[in-house]
């Protein structure tokens, strides 16, 4: 049986939902006060699960500080402190909904971890609000 | 790959544990303090999650606003501040444990949301004792 | 300069908020869905603080398993899984909110706790309400 | 003895910190990423207490209802998903920092909040980030 | 369709990370500070997870009285308060990761619990690092 | 009127609670299984507050940063990752209660920071148990 292994961390960004396709009055009867175009923010509470085997030389799936490096590196460096619609490439054309958020993060982690593990990605928007991806 | 978007509410709720058919000492010795016949209470903690498809056009599965008020209007508006033995008629015949109460929620809701969804409750009834329906 | 030390503990009760010399109309004005005859519930975290002085030979200013004790001998034995205004004598007479059952608490426990520790206690009735007795 | 009563309400928001007046380089010296022209975000938490006597006849030292209601009205529809700098009057001079959201809240508040009571605010900025005003 | 519930319980130990095979540079070098020859600790939280049937008659699929009491005879009482290193018979030569304490756990209560019902582990080293036996 | 300014950061770390004067019988008396010869182990929290006036210039009292970076320095370099008794000079004739622990890095902090800024500290052992130095 293979075991899970998860790690937390956070960032602080500000967004603005809509669609640039739609008018005004679409995106504020669907997005309401999300669409906001001074922006709002929210203190994201990221959690990223790799699923394996545990090394039997050292009782790891995978070191938890490497894991952390990676995420910092490759997601925080890039999204925390910053404007996910001005300062983040991926979504200069993608709405940074939750969902459009975790399924970014899940790709760009995705090239830098092993194939052999599975990757799993939980985001907290607010305390209440939360998405994970893959749902299975 | 489907995603998962989950919503947590809360409720404030009374009950007592018990079986009609059984003897007051059968009860007692199988519900012990929780067959309190002046009832006892919980804070519950309710987290619904709905499993879909991100629309391409919104970046939602499903508007999580939406699925606040879903959650309001069919559960909230029953279930908060009441006894749950003589308010609420679900459990007239039916014991009010957590793992019936989240299953009832869920037999509400899943008449409330299109059967795309995939639909999961997760029902916390202290901070130490929780419930998830379905388990897979 | 003295040190606060502090336990948590929790208790789960039923209650209603009414005042028994009021109309029923009164009552409900004020109380609002609080006021369901028929009760409704919490889980109520209750943190304990005594201040006082460091005994050097112990390190402590009190043996926070002793503390825990106190509390489950003289107020959870009480207190949990119980109806507050039927089954808890102090609240025959007296509305239990949140302020009266941290006043209640702070007079039991004060017979407890030698005078030589200031008493204080902290008591949340939901994440978001709560209580300090006393508040300075 | 008086007893202190609290609300914990939220409100997600934009801002930058920086002072106007000065160079863009002693902005990013002192408030590094904050200083992001493009902003950043938070999930603020704000815990609302006032200190007073219980009402013999209610149980309350103050409605948590009502003191709710006056924080949406007089906070939360003006904070709640903004951009402070741009979107709050009080911050088109101010710097944002907890340190002022704390005191500008109180500053609103007291004018709504009876002079018999004692008024203290406590706000989050991250989990690991808080302020309280006044500190006594 | 099935439903499952969750016991959490806590325990304190210390521990240090090492492979007695390799030389003190290689422990340093792949588990660095957790490689304290004195020992270092943690307050773990135990997540137990049963997956079954509702009993018809009681409401539950297991009591969580008993299920916390079988954790506290067969794991707390060999876990809480000790060095896992020395005193937990299953670490003398099984690195005391979290992965490693996880599947030690599962053994253990695997043996417990009624082969009827599935069975879970969750256990969190730290708010930040936390591992699922098995992951699926 | 003074704002409370606070930083959250935590070290994990093994300790054993006994007086070097008393006999194992009146240890074991006292002290019960925190003096397990082996140790055991906590994730303390912990939770740093100055009290001044807020920087008209910056609208900081303390920079939460080199807050951050104070506590990092001079206390988690020497707590992180350590045993309490044998690898922190402070306990060798001290006994690392929460209490004596809070008060060393009070100590500690206050030859490091500005006298005109009041100092706290708060510290949890574990969820259940915690101090504050000084209690007011």
């Amino acid at each position: 049986m293979k075991i899970a292994v998860s790690r937390k961390e956070h960032f602080n960004a500000a967004h603005r939902l809509f669609n640039t396709s739609w008018s005004n009055e679409k995106n504020d009867a669907v997005f309401g006060k999300c669409n906001n175009p001074n922006y709002h923010g929210h203190n994201y509470e990221l959690i990223v699960t790799l699923i394996g085997e545990i090394d039997p030389e050292t009782g790891y799936v995978f070191d938890m500080k490497l894991l952390s490096d990676l995420i910092k590196e490759h997601i925080l460096s890039h999204f925390d402190h910053k404007n996910l619609n001005l300062d983040v490439i991926y979504f200069k054309e993608l709405n940074p909904t939750a969902e459009n958020i975790a399924m970014v993060i899940w790709r760009i982690l995705r090239q830098q971890i092993d194939e052999k593990f599975e990757l799993k990605i939980k985001l907290y928007e607010t305390e209440r609000n939360f998405v994970e991806y893959p749902a299975h």
